[in-house]
């Protein structure tokens, strides 16, 4: 593997480092099941999170923000409308914005509101390995519910297609993360298996790559996040016994977060696709 | 009282390591308080939540899904009508669904919905004492909005009768807890008053109820989940001094409740009825 | 500094011990994202909450309450009708309801609901500084998305016009707190800025607000309720080393404050305004 030498922790901690100094207003429309935690994880990081959903606010909202994330967990029709005039109002105002596209593949809803999204261009997808095979079009990806299937090796693959036809920098999550945007592919070991057992700490690091898009280009920002993330992670992880207080661990972890913790727990590995 | 062999604490040690193997899929339509909390009990006891409450999608994803719960605690008009659908799927397919009446006897609404979903056969109901009386129709039985204002033992007629009814098995919970399907009354005492302090422990229990309900016929599902969340409430409550970690610790034991663990924290007995 | 003797430490702990007493019933009208600490923290102080939103039920609701909380935080419109609903009622009823304007000033959406609310005559209202500056029509006073911008000692000269203007105690929150009702001004010295890396827990302090307001007059009420939750929020940022377990602290905190702990953790002066 060369190494891209843009892509490092010494870089990371810079962007973690600009991220606490701007603590840039992060526009999330998530799931319910993931808002408070996802609140908790941006605030511990250093950014200023806001949940705002109405159709009549969300443009007003996107337009004072410096990102948006936009997670569909839990959907429903008026929610479907508030995010696509909030990503078609980042889109025009050239605001990155972050699409999580929890549980894609599970119903044909879902499918059709992860596609309109997709065609708003995020600047950045982040999912699982079952819901990243799933937005490519890869067969015989359904997910168990809003649980993957596959490990994330299995969609590099699918994530680098999904990249090329989108123009996103798609991120692929598992016991191993992984992040493209076609061109380059940036490995992070990080994390711990535990973290599966706690809910929505996916829907977070998806804020938290939101958090990072605000200030640095999207496959930086993506690199970034997963790994001091995924580092706050596996610090969670080590002092806990079971998944009860892991998220508040992580917030923690993410607060206390600094240059030399993130190289200790995240290894970060790029290499040219083409 | 006569000892049925059937449903002991060897018995539901079992049917714990059968939702640990199959880890089945529990999709979720609960109310807003209750979403992290129940999510993250399931995650740590084994089982694979979903929370889908969109009418374009819950028919297929009770489809996928193993068992479906049902928790009226922040009812709205939308949320009815996927419930409703949702239930009737469930029903057609002869899928398990649970029913968590929170707060029926409060508003009218509220008693119209519950009517509505009672209709549509749930295989368990799980309430407290005063929304399993109000459920029953046993006058004055109104509780204190979402709390109930009735010691369990008070409300075992009313559950008996509401089994009978309905076909349901009811479970009833407090300081003790009861399940019957009108022919068999199982007791558990476990649990701990700090409980009761701690908001949507009730309603994570239903969604456990809903995990057994998945792999086990409904009068041992409801019993083998009233004793292994109540077991692992008794173990949280000992490792607290105030209500604050309580649904942390409660998963935690959750994920540690083994064998050894359950039979001495929770003490079962049944008595046939007639 | 004159010292009102009617508002000082004694009397707040005896405010305390009469919410514990009585365990009124708060009905929540709040946002998602405060939803489950604000239950928590009502549950930990002794209070009985509830989250009831549907405009089928919102006004029976508000008749079996003893107070009524509205959040603005996670606006849409059926929930701003069921506020108006609940609002409305409360105020025919005699019942007190405390408004907490969150993000007023960020959109123009945000701007009209507070003022339709603000017509209902809440006894209480309970925001930052930015939010209070907003709803007073001073210019400038626009916060970060849901984050003030400005110190509460910026903003009592708004809150004393708010109060006059409208009848309501206004409390606004920061490093120090203080409530007034346009004569009498109280301040506040308690609380920790690790507190403001935690979500929603100035939307649990306008629910614990509400409580109080259940047991006593509204600038008795909103101070007692700022002493008490400042002192548990101090002890709480005291036994944590970031904002991880914050929350759950603080509702251990709420749970195990006494008379002692409450000089010791807050600092209460009042003096006339006019």
């Amino acid at each position: 593997m060369t190494t891209d030498t843009s892509i490092d922790n010494a870089s990371m901690a810079a962007l973690l480092a600009r991220v606490r100094d701007q603590r840039p207003l992060v526009h999330n429309i998530t799931n319910y099941v993931a808002m408070t935690v996802s609140a908790n994880a941006l605030l511990a990081l250093g950014a200023s999170p806001a949940m705002v959903h109405a159709p009549e606010e969300v443009e007003d909202f996107a337009a004072i923000s410096s990102s948006l994330l936009i997670n569909i967990g839990t959907l429903s029709a008026g929610w479907v409308e508030a995010m696509k005039l909030a990503a078609r109002r980042a889109l025009s105002l050239g605001k990155p914005w972050v699409l999580d596209p929890v549980g894609v593949g599970a119903t044909s809803f879902r499918n059709a509101v992860a596609a309109e999204l997709l065609a708003l261009k995020p600047s950045i997808i982040r999912g699982n390995a079952s819901e990243i095979m799933s937005l490519a079009g890869v067969a015989g990806a359904t997910g168990k519910g809003v649980d993957s299937t596959a490990s994330s090796e299995v969609a590099i693959a699918a994530a680098v297609a999904l990249a090329e036809r989108t123009g996103a920098v798609v991120a692929v999550t598992g016991a191993l993360d992984y992040a493209t945007d076609g061109w380059t592919l940036v490995a992070i070991e990080s994390g711990d298996a535990l973290l599966t057992r706690s809910t929505a700490l996916g829907c977070a690091l998806s804020a938290t790559v939101a958090a990072f898009a605000a200030v640095a280009p999207p496959l930086q920002a993506a690199s970034a996040a997963l790994a001091v993330y995924g580092a706050a992670g596996k610090q969670a992880a080590r002092s806990c016994r079971g998944p009860g207080h892991l998220a508040a661990e992580l917030c923690d972890a993410l607060y206390a977060m600094d240059a030399a913790l993130l190289a200790r727990d995240a290894r970060v590995d790029s290499r040219a696709l083409r």
